[in-house]
């Protein structure tokens, strides 16, 4: 099965292109948006494919091609401002699930931020805020889809190495997750098509990651 | 009719009240952010409610107490960030599409951008496109509900004095209008109940504002 990564070279992504690349059954396209990223993913020996999210649907179809899966790990990032929210966490997600359907396309995995109700919006702070508002809208599209997707909505995420263990359930008490046990999550879901349908919340733990999401 | 002008204290807004408190059969609640912008209204015989389109919904909707139609022309304005973009001019609106179906009323009236379709949104320059993708979530959002709503593209606005006349149809060639002339466009979708379900663009033209209203 090939995963199409979107926003693979950030850091929940390199993770996880190097899992799926070292997984029995799973390939990766890596979605990437410059050329001078591709060599991380050539020395995994995963494809790559040049895409710029804020392209239109069409451009970012194209990347489909031979795809049974897609993750979506893209994120604007820490480093940009809020236009970039709008254009990557909102649009680009929104342009991501519709090239999805376009292609024919049914698996989808959106990593999502930890709340993103209407209420984590009201009570986000003002710089939080517009973030929450385009997981928000995002994550309803996706939900208002006929694909089979499965959300998740990570805790606070941290560089730590991955301990393999976490606590996933529709809701969970906030705390820190590390990006590599996030990115193991988001592999075990690609596995696991008891996941189809399902959103929840995930931080670090005390349940082997591949029980956790079985349990779910 | 008691209509709820959502962002009155805008410049179209202020138009706005003054021409609904102006006509026979039509009165304005302003909906305000700040106490201290009450005068104006209050001077113009016109009702007044406080409340911030950064509230939840529930907060929005006690707006809607005695009214029977919802005009939005809120817009964070050209001297606030992307990040108001996110929580107004696609979140508020939301919000108050939301308030709108919850307090039971029927009728609303969106003040748009020019052209809040996908192909707008990937020829905008950076610094523009985040507005266009608010509004193009906001419109969608609009559609796809039951209400009676009618869309107004409007083009260029600027602060000349209205002419009375514009050119209004479902496309039209990019131009200026007035801002005095779109409030004079929006009470007569107010008054012609043929507006109900449609969405036009409107920039200054040879038409009188009610033919090319009825024209539609």
């Amino acid at each position: 099965m090939k995963v199409l990564v979107v926003g693979a070279n950030g850091q929940i992504g390199k993770h996880l292109v190097s899992m799926i690349q070292n997984s029995d059954n799973l390939e990766a396209k890596a979605m990437i948006r410059k050329q001078e990223q591709s060599a991380f993913f050539e020395d995994l020996g995963a494809e790559t494919v040049l895409v710029d999210l804020e392209d239109d649907t069409s451009a970012i179809e194209k990347a489909f091609d031979d795809v049974d899966a897609v993750v979506f790990t893209a994120g604007s990032g820490p480093h940009t401002g809020p236009d970039k929210t709008m254009l990557i966490d909102l649009d680009g997600a929104v342009k991501t699930i519709k090239a999805t359907q376009l292609a024919g396309v049914k698996r989808f995995i959106m990593i999502s931020s930890f709340d993103t109700t209407r209420e984590a919006i009201q009570a986000a702070s003002s710089s939080f805020a517009p973030y929450v508002v385009a997981k928000h809208y995002a994550d309803e599209k996706l939900r208002a889809t006929d694909l089979d997707y499965t959300i998740i909505h990570p805790g606070l995420l941290t560089n730590d190495a991955g301990k393999g263990t976490v606590n996933a359930a529709p809701t969970v008490e906030r705390d820190e997750v590390p990006r590599e046990d996030v990115a193991h999550v988001i592999l075990t879901c690609l596995e696991e098509v008891s996941t189809i349908g399902k959103e929840f919340q995930v931080v670090t733990g005390q349940k082997q990651i591949k029980d956790a999401i079985k349990a779910l």
